[in-house]
């Protein structure tokens, strides 16, 4: 970090201002090159706030120069993270494809749609249980019931299973029963549930916040890495711009920011980002195209009366199609679906 | 809500949706003016979900007429709702001023700042027990101990307390212990949260998400109101934008959309809105001008060395000022500070 | 155009409003469920300012049910427009590679680059002699020189040039010098500017204004259309979001909306939308694969001394290999490059 | 202006970097503090372009230390700008109040209204004559027939008259016949048509750009003043974000930003801020709490049947009531109306 001094900073202030960073733990380097003070930090800088450095006396401007995440941070470790789980692998070079209802309706639902996108080449099963729902009159998903019937459509075709924590409260059955844990968008900064995830070692897919910044979204990766759990994979699902449209905008330049601040996967969920069941298609394969380590697709077998999200889901024929398409740009990319 | 047919929709297709509204609870007046059929419905539409409605066949724009809020909504109870805590009224003619720092830091820090803002003509004191921080390394609040150091600071002062609550597992003391309880904008969809404090009857004040709609902030308070809890307080407190000379945009329009929306009180935070403290007194002038009930501000005895938010908050002198200079604006709008 | 009449209008209201309506040149289809009355528009209906309508006595909400552009939308030409210009085609099969500096800077600069991009398959130079740049301080550009070395590019290489047009004074010299007229992201809606260039039937290469919604972007075409000028060519080129790590947020969905709503070809801008040289090959990728009908990059022989958008333009050797995996990708969506 | 150089540059490159910045006419002062090597600029900083400098090798970071903008930035002259024209002061103690229709419509129109504002104490008349509007379909008023009725009602009334010019070629017209020539919030950024309003003397009225910075909008001031025109009156109008309730959301936070930085009158347009009639006066009353030097409020006899914005406009009466609130306001602020 480094701190640059106002010109009508005194002495005093200047050294008061030093003692404060060095009993902080860190090392000060001062430098004056006929213009102004500038104080170059060294140790252990990510300790210090620079938002509280600001308020100091004699500060002008402090500039940061290392990102404030250390364990998300390629920095320190250059290598692709590969989550590792019922013996699947996400970031390597298979894509990671999640496919699968936006909730969890019955059990002939969830198996039957289970079975096809096994069929047609899916990794995942997703389904939701406990529903975000803006609204407290929409359908609030079939809870546990909901979790009960994922397990039978895993059992019943082998994938395993992705579905969303809403509440620290259900920690240990998430952690028991399900694959892998999702953290929705509206709960990316939902800290003490960061936290509780962090202490599992079941991985998490973390979604990226509405109006999270890159960075936002991996000092939330950072709340879950820091507690033990390193099984982060990250899911890039549109943000909120002005532009109406599309529910959300797919934000694709984010997968690639990810990919070169962090080491963790990236995932992209066309349904949510468009809110369009007929762009998922094209963009799923504009997401493989620009690197992302896979997708998280809505699935039903009857949009049409789905209980949620119908308009974004697609039938399991076209999904079939999507798996076959994305074949051919996985290719280019040096991957396989 | 009215149901826009497509035109190129045969009569089976109409008969089918028809049915499936009608099996829903709701009543079809059908009409049919030579351009295209139009389906008015009545009886309970609230329980159709509109995003479900328009993945029908042959449902080409659903129109909705009622918000989709009911507690929260001015059209089903015309009167400003009062909120009663501890001897005050919030949402009346008396604009409701609280004020205290981000965080509890010490016992002096919490009740020299009470007594100053007291002093002043404060009518709450806040402070951060439990902080929802960025970053895991930033200073995440004295958590228990910050809400014991409140207690003190109220009893020294006899001004009831305002603090954030962050947990569900923390609601039995919350309810116990504050005098009102703070969801946060990153908790704004939060709604196992939400839930929570619906089923107490503490006033809730909940801030508007960074990025949530003036419908979406509607329905978070619709969470906590249809659980029973009536007692809730909205807070505008910047949104996030393209501008980053602010820490976010203070939106006083939204002031104005929700008082017209719904009958509860709007307070103003101009502290993290703008996150610049010499911001912090127009935009409190502005706040009261344009109808707010009351602001929620950042007050801090020692600014530089604030544990966070220090470049927002101002020092117990600015804030004896500020109150002087709202008195003159307030009596402008009929009101007392 | 639909209109939703309050309940609480009385007879004389609506007879009122009705004539106002058909004195406009529309026929209005009143019916009456029970509920409420609704009067359906036929006609004309494009002459109606939706707007206007929503302040008029009596009207509860007003539902469009067309676009408002007319020539420049899908619904009355299913075929996607071919612009035809110096013996290239614009909307077809073969993607339309305009690549090429920022700005012009001298003959030996620009004649190298056209050379370069040529060799590696563009279809045609880009290259900036009028420059709008934020400060009035940084370069404007080699103004009527620099169209002159752009003309002395294109007798070198038989590329024909796409530059920028920043004022309607300039037009009969750009109708006359330049293959194709572009108009940059902050004239969108310089409607003076829009007018001018649809005299004339040269292509116009029209970027999306920053913060533009898809429909003020195509009413912005149909501008020039209208003129009499069809040959338009739409361009995404990233919008302005809260997101700072990129220079826009590069959006996707936008090219599959602009095809779905217009028949008008759509290229793709990644150098300015990210701002980012490094991101400029996946995103290009990226855009192929979502079903853009070409693409227009920065290509600068020397990006560390260009005179601007030096951090967002690639080399001509990095160029080269961009194009060779951009055709495996092409390939994919049957498609050349 | 201050340079991070990277700690894997060697020296060649330093020496390199530095001698470019040298031929620029800045002097280096280069520090080491055992980190990293800092360069600090001196000399005529503001021509080096801090993203030029950001492609050349070996440089980290790039920090500056001042604002681009020189003529209007409050640093070089701190006493606030007084604009004078037609015997009136923008920007002292007395609040500009600029009001009137959106568009020109008629001679009765026009002059009735320039009537009642005078009565009601507006200080200036609006009235567009030459209208940007998103559709080529809409009203584009009535164009030098509207100039020749405003000139009829500053005849009748004496009030100075403000217009919007679209055109440079309409520079002369617009010179000898309106009093504050206003560039609307979509030539923002039109540089061609702020340097040749720069060429005039009359005063000018900017609007912020929908998606324009701060600084952006500094710098289009910049543009202007630059070319020796110093009377630019800036004008605050809103800004596009996600919320929709509002057809702009007003930011205040803007008008102290802009007075911090700029020595510039801010006025605020709380009309198409909002779009929304019944927000206006309370929107005024909160833009004068917060510092602003005036406003400019659409006022129209016959709201519903306005040509144009009829939907935001207020009548005559309204504003005769707003004038009266806005004088207790203005006088808590020291200043009258």
């Amino acid at each position: 970090m480094i701190i640059i001094i106002n010109p009508s900073t005194n002495e005093r202030q200047l050294a008061q201002l030093q003692q404060e960073i060095e009993q902080a733990g860190c090392v000060v380097n001062r430098s004056a090159d006929g213009l102004r003070t500038i104080f170059g930090l060294t140790g252990d800088v990510a300790k210090l706030d620079p938002e509280q450095l600001k308020s100091k006396p004699g500060v002008e401007k402090v500039v940061r120069l290392k990102e404030p995440y250390k364990k998300a941070n390629r920095l320190f470790r250059a290598t692709n993270t590969l989550v590792q789980t019922a013996g699947r692998q996400i970031g390597g070079d298979q894509l990671t494809v999640i496919a699968g209802p936006c909730s969890v309706e019955s059990e002939s639902q969830i198996v039957s749609i289970a079975a096809a996108v096994k069929a047609a080449g899916a990794g995942f099963l997703r389904g939701g249980a406990f529903k975000p729902r803006s609204s407290p009159y929409s359908f609030q998903g079939l809870k546990e019931e909901g979790l009960e019937l994922l397990k039978i459509a895993r059992a019943a075709t082998g994938l395993p299973i992705v579905s969303e924590i809403m509440s620290v409260s259900m920690l240990d059955r998430f952690e028991q029963e399900v694959d892998v844990l999702q953290i929705g968008a509206r709960n990316m900064q939902n800290f003490d549930l960061l936290k509780a995830v962090g202490q599992i070692r079941k991985p998490v897919l973390l979604k990226r916040g509405m109006s999270a910044t890159i960075e936002e979204f991996l000092m939330s990766a950072e709340y879950i890495m820091v507690e033990g759990n390193e099984n982060v994979i990250l899911c890039e699902r549109g943000i909120r711009t002005f532009e109406t449209y599309t529910r959300n905008t797919l934000d694709l330049s984010a997968v690639l920011a990810l990919k070169m601040q962090s080491h963790l996967p990236v995932l992209v969920d066309p349904s949510h980002a468009a809110g369009l069941s007929w762009m998922v298609e094209s963009l799923s394969k504009a997401a493989v195209a620009v690197g992302a380590d896979g997708l998280i697709i809505e699935v039903h077998n009857d949009p049409a009366n789905a209980k949620c999200d119908g308009p974004q889901s697609i039938t399991p024929a076209r999904f079939a199609d999507l798996m076959l398409s994305l074949r051919a740009i996985a290719q280019c990319e040096n991957r396989v679906v």
